[in-house]
């Protein structure tokens, strides 16, 4: 450990505690499936980290989704022990959750905790990491959630905006600029494990189609990058993943007909479903696609929630600093 | 017609005539198979159209690659005669064709010659047509070429720079900008045939491969438009193409290792080869590359021809004017 890192992790008071907010995301950006991910300013988990002479990772959680307390079972706790491993420290952890992105929702509840605990840790610490150091730690609260290492919920998480995830392998995240937008979201209450959203994906595609999709998404990077809504309206479609996945989600395509007739630039499954978003030029034109989100699934006898939103650009947030 | 056009149409001067530079192109930019071009500022074919008053077509070559002057067998006829079906004319045009871009060199020989004549054409029409329309015409001569209306030779030679072809069918070119760059290029004499090129590949891929190929395109339109060199350089991979259609060329596996090594941001395959390219950041890099490019094929008994030559932003050039 380099001594001015030393130095830093000696200068921590115990006691000291840190309240972060740290955002919901939608990841598999329609044809940036696997690479592209944003993060939204609502809904978002509140955290509370404070540095505790008794050693290792407690952890509580304030809210009533039952989700498990022992740190190597829970993502917020396995991310912490990631970063905890590279530290040489004689104290410990404790980590209070109030989850106010539904586990399951496809909106990166789980990232949201990965993410938070890492970050807010690393602030109490005195930032001695890098934003993609924090990424990999929070990787590992992934893998836990969904078996895989993936960082497009995480890393618009930690940076905010719109992220691209050229690599995993080596780690290469590159933010985006973006216009403003406003995301209409729905979650119907339905379980979609990512697990399965895998594995009824085929491990082929036709080159036609892969042919598509990087045609679509490099429109939709220039997109972004030039402030053309309309490049990015044409480019947000996805000829290999949606065409499968939306098949899990009832209502679907029906909530993105109407969307897209009321003026949504477009949209698609957030992660692995079951959330559906809809970007939006204007709050009129997202408002108006809640109405239609909330008429579907009115219908439906389907639990739901919807959230009218922007898009995040800063990241995880520290909100209170009890040093 | 329009009012407009008809007047403009019924202005020109039989016997008035224009000559032009149609640039080489790189298709299948590396990830950007079938969606990303750039124009070069050399080699360049030179092109010189009159209108005169015996309708129909007339080609003339004043090069010896003996292509065919049939216009329904010639891509600038062809090109030239599908913009001609969308005018009530009572006149013709003569082409006469010096190319100085190798037919079958990989470098958008067909391109330039269907490209320059209705782009020639048009401008002795009082430009009458937009950039895609002259396109659309131009992608007719593709087909002659190589079987299939394909854009990523077409676009880059009309519009100049790096294009994206979103989509053909609707067309949908986005060009994007993309900061400045030394082009050193080897044409070794081998026969690639473009439809055997087609043949080779896979009519399926690898979901993962092609995730990791969006993620490429992604970061190179990034770069880009960011002019960031690094990530242009780490973007410039193709798990899909490259790997299958490398094995057509000889000497493409050393060229590309050494050219990197020696610091060029990266390359590979023009079109469908067998020329090879490689993007450098300065004139020095480019030349000992195209050092390196000619050292490779002197050891191989194959004729080559080396260019280095930068990106050509302003696309075909009107060059002679003696209306």
């Amino acid at each position: 450990m380099q001594e001015i890192i030393r130095k830093k992790i000696e200068n921590i008071k115990m006691g000291s505690c840190v309240e972060v907010h740290a955002p919901a995301t939608v990841a598999n950006l329609v044809c940036g499936f696997d690479v592209l991910g944003l993060a939204l300013n609502d809904p978002y988990d509140v955290m509370k980290i404070c540095a505790c002479s008794e050693k290792g990772i407690r952890i509580r959680h304030t809210d009533n989704y039952h989700l498990s307390t022992v740190p190597e079972q829970n993502v917020a706790g396995v991310a912490l022990a990631e970063m905890m491993q590279e530290l040489d420290i004689d104290f410990g952890f404790e980590v209070t959750i109030e989850k106010r992105i539904k586990p399951g929702s496809g909106l990166g509840s789980s990232a949201a905790s990965a993410a938070g605990s890492v970050v807010a840790a690393d602030y109490l610490l005195g930032n001695i990491f890098s934003k993609d150091d924090l990424i990999r730690f929070a990787m590992a609260g992934e893998k836990l959630a969904s078996g895989v290492k993936h960082a497009d919920n995480i890393s618009p998480c930690i940076y905010g905006g719109v992220t691209l995830i050229r690599s995993i392998f080596p780690l290469d995240i590159v933010p985006l600029h973006a216009p403003p937008m406003f995301v209409a979201v729905v979650h119907p209450q339905i379980e979609v494990k990512t697990s399965d959203a895998r594995e009824i994906l085929r491990k082929e595609v036709l080159l036609k189609n892969a042919i598509r999709q990087w045609g679509n998404i490099a429109g939709l990077v220039a997109g972004f990058l030039k402030n053309d809504y309309e490049l990015i309206s044409r480019s947000l479609e996805d000829v290999i993943i949606e065409p499968v996945r939306s098949m899990l989600i009832p209502g679907f395509d029906d909530v993105k007909k109407k969307s897209v007739y009321a003026g949504a630039l477009g949209g698609g499954i957030s992660g692995s479903g079951p959330s559906i978003f809809m970007l939006c030029k204007t709050k009129d034109i997202a408002m108006n696609v809640e109405t239609i989100m909330k008429e579907v699934y009115d219908g439906t006898g389907l639990q739901f929630h919807t959230y009218v939103t922007t898009i995040n650009n800063e990241g995880i947030k520290i909100i209170n600093n009890s040093n």
